[in-house]
């Protein structure tokens, strides 16, 4: 009989509104075995993202969803330990999506070969993996921001938000930042340079985000929804897109919304003001990956992108770091270490 | 003194809601006399579209509105019968935008010459005009329907949604229409070809809709707003495209809407279905206006193209028309014969 020391994560039970520890369960599990074209991994960096909030609800999305029982998915940094498929061997560092879980086997053909020489391994997590390549193709095939634009983005401080600001001064644009609380804030101005940062906890909020956008709002980067789409929306000029990536404010919501209906006064404003409102998943536009990892390595190089990350310490702490996630409370790129 | 003769009509005051007979006034007004590079044309056709209701409140939109006081504006088509302008000779038959009135001076740089024998002048006010163009340039531009695709369209048996529902089946794709009453459903279904019509008027529209759209919705070209939106929003395919050119069915609502709010319901399937949302006004794809016309100007005479207008008679009468136009009383393309 295998030795049972495969860590995992299982979807315990589906939330009604905010996730609870009571949501997860932590179990024990063989570490598998491969066959042919597989490749045994040990996880070595878990990556939290809002996206799995949607895939612990029964609710229909572009994503079929994660069944009670099963383990948690999730994007994965990890350490080829026995391969049967040529083009991996032990020690190869490798991008997976083997989610919350220690041990896991995988296709190679699933599996990208990551140089921990060219940067480091956890970036294929963030700035260099994922949300990072939802930033760079939600802003420029959606968005396309011009020079002297005004750019839009809350969680500004995340990994999605940081690169939609830092790209969009690249661009040419101005980029203006929403973020919770003077640390963050703090970050989004000093370190990833954006023009100008406005506090979602400030009850002017609405105000300080109409000082810091005075030519109005071109690009909107829809990533959280909620109160800051309130804010943006008397702002958006004529023309301007909305790409739609994430709206994390309301993952947590239950029943229906009360009164009074805003779509009215939205369809009224995307017909009189020519609006672009697009969603989508970063998924759709893959064939932009390899020149978004060429691309934004060298911005990376050149420190035109600079990226922060949150690293939590162990996979039993997943659960927490994750509900925190959903609230705000992660401090950058949301990263497990195993 | 110049012989007061030119009947015309003004907005008499700003409609609260529904316009009514005293929103506007009838006047009788001097003939304009022309200088230089001008042209003096008497109006022969009127053009009574749904956007000048916007044009009657004074809330900010993508044209100043009216002012009280001043003529309602219009597309025209008039006869020249005085010109200081040499591309322009009495007898001549021009597209203008002269408004309410039966005398107007034009800018010759502002006219469009007809050729009544290429096309009944009138359609330069329907098919061949504004209307026609805003679906051509709306559902091929944003809407891209594809073959095989289902595309629904509202007001189908009005100008826009005729052309919307008859372009789309060129394209190859499915044409649904929606319209009011059995008369125009059948006009919809037997004239202009459609491949099923649904009567908005049914108590159990929702279902008559999705019966008749059973691979759901790839192009909602949306020119109404309303239920019929309730209707269409479920069977909304991933990807889909909504073209938004009008949405008649609020333009007379005032004050806010009850709930519940279904701005988060919209903005959760605009992400977890990669929806695209455009507003548009036809003259941002002004450079595609001469392709328009030979195109549209082909399929009329191939015959793969129907319209039908709806012909009032008498200035006086277009407050009324107009009102009823609103109201989705008009059948066919509403046109007021001077």
């Amino acid at each position: 009989m295998i030795q049972a020391d495969n860590l995992r994560i299982a979807l315990a039970s589906r939330p009604e509104g905010r996730p609870s520890p009571q949501s997860f369960r932590l179990e024990h599990a063989a570490i598998p075995t491969i066959s042919d074209g597989q490749v045994l991994l040990r996880i070595l960096y878990l990556s939290l993202d809002p996206y799995m909030r949607g895939r612990m609800s029964a609710a229909k999305s572009y994503a079929a969803p994660t069944e009670v029982g099963a383990v948690m998915e999730g994007g994965t940094v990890a350490e080829v330990i026995e391969s049967r498929d040529p083009a991996f061997k032990p020690g190869d560092i490798v991008l997976s999506h083997s989610g919350w879980q220690t041990y896991a086997a995988a296709d190679a053909t699933q599996l990208r070969k990551l140089d921990p020489a060219r940067a480091p391994v956890t970036t294929a997590l963030g700035v260099l993996g994922m949300p990072g390549f939802t930033a760079y193709a939600g802003l420029l095939t959606i968005g396309q921001p011009k020079p002297g634009e005004t750019v839009v983005v809350a969680a500004a401080s995340g990994p999605v938000g940081s690169a939609v600001g830092q790209i969009a001064r690249i661009k040419g644009a101005r980029a203006v930042g929403i973020a919770g609380g003077p640390e963050k804030c703090a970050l989004v101005r000093d370190s990833f340079g954006f023009d100008a940062v406005v506090d979602h906890r400030d009850p002017d909020m609405a105000g300080k985000l109409a000082a810091a956008c005075p030519d109005g709002i071109d690009v909107y980067f829809e990533n959280v929804g909620g109160h800051v789409w309130d804010a943006v929306f008397p702002l958006l000029n004529s023309f301007a897109r909305i790409p739609v990536c994430g709206l994390v404010a309301q993952y947590n919501a239950t029943g229906a919304f009360p009164g009074p209906d805003r779509l009215p006064v939205l369809m009224r404003q995307v017909l009189s003001k020519s609006l672009t409102i697009r969603g989508f998943i970063q998924r759709e536009f893959i064939a932009q990956a390899p020149a978004f990892r060429e691309e934004m390595a060298g911005w990376i190089a050149t420190g035109a992108v600079k990226y922060k990350e949150d690293i939590v310490d162990g996979l039993e702490n997943a659960p927490e770091a994750f509900i925190g996630l959903l609230e705000g409370r992660n401090f950058g790129k949301l990263i497990v270490k195993l």
